[in-house]
């Protein structure tokens, strides 16, 4: 056996992630050794109560409540507690204290990432956060590295596995949202309190990480568009079935270049979580269950698509692990952590400037001329209709009765949209607007 | 503009793959700078031959044929020209100069990859190569970076973009092996000679690579086993088809535990290219036209897939690019190259010792006992039979005619197949051994 330098890691929180990554660096150490050309030694673990019951049989002696002891003795930190604070405060210390740190919090990030970035790049630290951005797939390496002599055009990404789970279900067995959420809670795919997760917020944290990355920017949380998927019920996942599409929370991340994006003539992008049709032949419409997939479109690279399990406690510590391999890799190779590339200071438009194909459905008076104003109102708007199918809600009735109007257009403006679909629920031919849903992907 | 520290990047090659990095190169240029942290200069690209015909639009004066000074200068090498020599020489002697050099070239590195990454690691250099081993698909950094706290377990791979195109369309088409080749050819995506990719050449280097990197060892190309698909024909695929399956060109990489491995008690590794079953439910069965997706699975990441592009010129250049500004990262960082881990010493096991579900398709006399007697011949062989299915081929004749029978084995291993094959053949019972498949991915 070789007799490497040996690193000592402390681990920040023992929870689902945090005990799985413990018992795999003490299971597997000396293979990781190996690989990473220096020993990894566990040197404690930092919680919050010693008493706490664990999901895995830890060493006891590892436990710890002093974790700015534990800090800054290390070589590398591995936080893992989630939550702002105090996450925040322990990893500038650790960086502050000379350590490489990994970290799995993706709301940290999203919110004070610039602040993690520069610290660690004034004392030539670095951050590995490879299970923030869609748990255990291989996306950050990907993003940073393989794809920075390229430009990325458009990121399309199922990041929320639990979203995914219940709209997949919906698809499949026809059932409603709510009796699928209380499902997946009962099997424990969604959190008591799903609000996170249903209402896009999650998804959104890590699309402010996935553009960041992608377009070598900084994208502030809070110039994310998040929309939820708590509106959806069966009748939107059949109708969307009928026509060709299934329903999927996506994180879109885009470039846009000239007119469409900013003030001048420079590029923008823009950044966006919201329920989306995506054509049934499309990959990203075969992600199942609680699987997660980024699909990326790049200027010389073409499509590639990246998919597998985003989240669970052992699968995000395989993405910790490898972080923590790469983070000992480097203190033996030397030199100091390669920053962030964030220098191209992209603006992120408003959601208003967004520029996609919609699905409208509408329920209208079943009398002659309907179809005309409706029609009207939509060339008025600037908005192109592509396909309008009509069916009628109540054949057997006598007086004129309902129809449904699916209307399908090409590419236009989501301000132009909405400002039309204003303009038809108010026209007094439109009874109900059922629906207004973007298409991605086609 | 920053005023970056300027690195010479130096251009062995101006094909399909070389003209494209060439062109992004100095159009991205100063993007590229910004993401790098350093300004890349392409100082030269040497060419056999300077008047020949290029595909993309080059300043002249960037072109010369004195490849060894062009190496002598420059800080980063990019190895475009393919074939072993001089392709290898110049790499070693970039490496012996200080370069950092990036390859595409799979030949040369499943067959002197060692000799190369022990040069680079005696002097600190560092070898990237993504575009080696699936095209664009961004592999390498997952495979050796992102999973590396992590063990691999199998890896299926459809890396061969021309083989695939060929399956796809005889699955689609139902047409026969010799038409779509000839198709093939004439639309580009097979060369005038296909025998590289049709018998697996091309995809054995690629497993090569990738169970290198997966495993971290080091796998000799003539341990890989290889099969081609030129035996393929339409009527296999139609009963793949009518069983749940689609054919591919799989490579297969996986690791071995304990007594199906080798000698001792130790690990082993298999390493295989053949065109196998693969259950339309799995996603690469979904894997169409030239594309190119490596299936991973592993202990705690679970499944994960890497789907894109596995070829052309200007998707390569991608990857190629990918590398340049990692190395260029990597001077500015400092310190010295990452060298492979290759220190578990996996054995590579024979073709006889692995163990995979396999398709027997056999004719039969249609005659009361041969069922019988070829379940006993089974039985005998040690291989388990899981399914069977006789279909009367000649029904209309007075005389006993012929029978299919479709055999689905449990899990066998290849010697006892081979062997229990040869022993059916020979049976006096079975007419003809129509197709012996194995059945990977269920």
């Amino acid at each position: 056996m070789i007799d490497y330098r040996r690193l000592r890691v402390a681990l920040l929180g023992a929870g689902s992630v945090g005990s799985q990554v413990a018992a795999l660096l003490l299971k597997h150490g000396d293979e990781l050794a190996d690989r990473a050309g220096a020993g990894l030694e566990l040197a404690g673990i930092a919680v919050r109560d010693l008493d706490a019951p664990r999901e895995t049989d830890l060493p006891r002696e590892l436990f710890t409540t002093d974790a700015e002891t534990l800090i800054m003795g290390a070589d590398i930190v591995i936080e893992l507690m989630g939550g702002i604070e105090p996450a925040r405060t322990y990893l500038l210390q650790a960086i502050g204290a000379g350590a490489d740190v990994v970290t799995a919090n993706k709301a940290l990030l999203a919110t004070h990432g610039t602040e993690i970035f520069e610290a660690a790049d004034q004392v030539g630290a670095q951050v590995y956060y490879e299970a923030a951005a869609a748990g255990a797939i291989p996306i950050i390496r990907p993003l940073r590295d393989s794809l920075a002599g390229d430009r990325v055009q458009r990121i399309m990404g199922i990041v929320n596995g639990t979203t995914n789970y219940i709209l997949d279900r919906m698809d499949t067995e026809g059932a409603e949202f709510a009796d699928v959420l209380a499902d997946a809670q009962r099997l424990g795919y969604a959190e008591a309190d799903p609000t996170a997760d249903i209402e896009g917020y999650d998804a959104a944290q890590k699309a402010a990480i996935l553009a960041s990355l992608a377009f070598h920017t900084t994208v502030p949380l809070d110039a994310v568009h998040r929309e939820g998927i708590t509106h959806i019920d069966a009748s939107m996942i059949e109708s969307a079935r009928k026509a060709g599409f299934v329903l999927k929370l996506l994180a879109v991340c885009e470039r846009l270049v000239g007119q469409e994006g900013s003030e001048e003539s420079g590029e923008a992008i823009s950044v966006r979580v919201y329920p989306a049709l995506v054509p049934r032949v499309h990959p990203l419409a075969s992600v199942h269950g609680a699987n997660n997939a980024v699909f990326v479109e790049a200027e010389a690279a073409g499509n590639l698509m990246f998919y597998g399990a985003g989240a669970g406690g052992v699968q995000t510590a395989s993405a910790v692990l490898g972080d923590v391999v790469s983070a000992a890799r480097r203190h033996v190779a030397g030199g100091v952590g390669v920053g962030e590339s964030t220098l191209a200071n992209l603006p992120v438009v408003e959601i208003g400037r967004v520029v996609t194909r919609y699905q409208v459905t509408l329920e209208v008076d079943d009398r002659p001329g309907v179809l005309a104003t409706v029609a009207g109102i939509l060339a008025d708007g600037n908005v192109s209709l592509a396909t309008v199918e009509q069916t009628v809600i109540d054949p057997e009735g006598q007086t004129p009765g309902s129809a449904r109007l699916v209307i399908g257009t090409h590419s236009a403006r989501e301000k132009d949209l909405s400002e039309t679909v204003e303009k038809l629920a108010s026209s007094g031919v439109v009874e109900r607007v059922v629906s207004v849903l973007r298409v991605e992907g086609d």
